[in-house]
């Protein structure tokens, strides 16, 4: 398995930065976040990280489809076929897809799931045609109420089985999903779905934010080379992509990120 | 369904300052804590509820059992041993376990479960010989690795499974286990094994400390008629045990705390 870093583990850096570090530290490939990609502009962005022969694990992210007002729906639709768009131009395995948390104003998780389902229907015709992957991704069910009514891998699963499996895979992240007593199951019902995974760590204490309690691989609780492994025998062969949100890894100089990153990936998942 | 408060909603009350609340405010049932017993001393304790007329819903609790060193293990047994002849001195109708976390220096989900299997199985002799019941509770999985490994109530569910029903049971808690997207299924699942309901609502946004996260019946975002339908639809006809962590909470005026919990339970659930 080859290492790939997320562009939010060094949220700092321009995406023009950001492929330089890789360069210097030989990580091969980057998953790209799309307002560093706006920031520079899509043919450009495509450009530079094809001329540093890196390769796109992924586009973070569209999604967010819960909306009570009908307009504010078709503009969510909107903004993701222009996601879908992106990731095909600059060659991404995958557009990640958050699915945004309970519609405003309601209490009915069944509701928004159903909105969720709808949205992906109606972004897959799109998708197949530009030849874009989807991956639905499961958020820890701490944000239920807020980002994400997907809490758990088999949640995405379930979403994303009525389509073919090379449009709509699911993304494995270490982070929202450690906790799961059936995540190996979930795991394996995955199976030719995995379109992305990702890799943080679980640090205890939680912080004052707590989309931020992330840490480098090793630092926290997961058992990481457990969860591989079983995204391994679940047949995925993409990248391992480090994906960080954590205040004190920002504010380190981001070739020490890198080198971090790099090493903890070796030590902790090398022999897989 | 009546209603019960439990005093972690009014911490800063003795337990004998939240027997007179409970009485001034009608609340016919009281969740007691062990502190506070043992503050007034137990037998006192049970005279003091007692004399107040109030059903003891459950006494909280026992559990954490989780730990590296043999010695820990077995202190937190008989620790528990003594939490079970409280519960039978004070009536209560069940002991609530909460098992613990990740065992200290481990990252084994699975030997963590099985430490707190284990421990039940140990305890639940003593408590069938008190003719007290155990209730075993999930966690949200924010606190997985610190203070629950049972995250969703059909963890809770399996571990209960192996012992007769009326010694081990399991305990809903709204604030845990809303976001699930398969509670209904798991609800059902505990037909005749709730031994304990509990309501809190989900606040966004999560505070500095994730523990205080709560509020008042309707001012978060869960669908608590739903779940305490589900909940009656599987046969409980214990109490509804208001509990709720909240700083806020806890600095408001414990006599108008218990006259929003007594109205938001009459608003929220008087229906059903």
């Amino acid at each position: 398995m080859e290492l790939s870093l997320n562009q939010a583990t060094v949220k700092n850096l321009t995406l023009e930065q950001a492929t330089g570090l890789c360069l210097r530290h030989e990580i091969p490939a980057i998953g790209l976040w799309r307002d560093r990609v706006a920031e520079l502009g899509l043919a450009r962005a495509a450009a530079a990280v094809h001329a540093a022969g890196l390769h796109v694990s992924s586009l973070c992210r569209g999604g967010f489809f819960t909306h009570a007002d009908p307009q504010a729906r078709a503009a969510a639709l909107a903004d993701n076929r222009v996601a879908v768009a992106e990731a095909a131009e600059l060659g991404a395995d995958v557009l990640v897809l958050v699915s945004g948390g309970l519609v405003p104003g309601s209490r009915d998780l069944g509701l928004a799931r159903r909105m969720v389902a709808d949205a992906i229907g109606d972004l897959v015709p799109f998708a197949q045609e530009l030849g874009v992957r989807l991956g639905i991704e499961a958020l820890h069910p701490m944000f239920c109420a807020d980002r994400c009514v997907l809490s758990r891998l088999g949640d995405a699963v379930d979403l994303a089985r009525p389509f073919p499996a090379e449009v709509v895979g699911v993304v494995v992240d270490t982070y929202h999903v450690w906790w799961d007593s059936q995540l190996a199951g979930q795991i394996d019902d995955a199976r030719g779905r995995i379109a992305c995974f990702q890799l943080a760590d679980w640090v205890e204490p939680l912080p004052a934010d707590p989309l931020l309690g992330r840490g480098h691989l090793g630092d926290g609780c997961i058992d990481l080379a457990q969860i591989t492994a079983q995204v391994l025998a679940a047949g995925y062969r993409g990248h391992a992509e480090v994906e960080i949100f954590s205040q004190q890894v920002w504010d380190a100089p981001a070739d020490e990120t890198a080198a971090t990153v790099r090493r903890r990936f070796r030590d902790q998942l090398g022999g897989l």
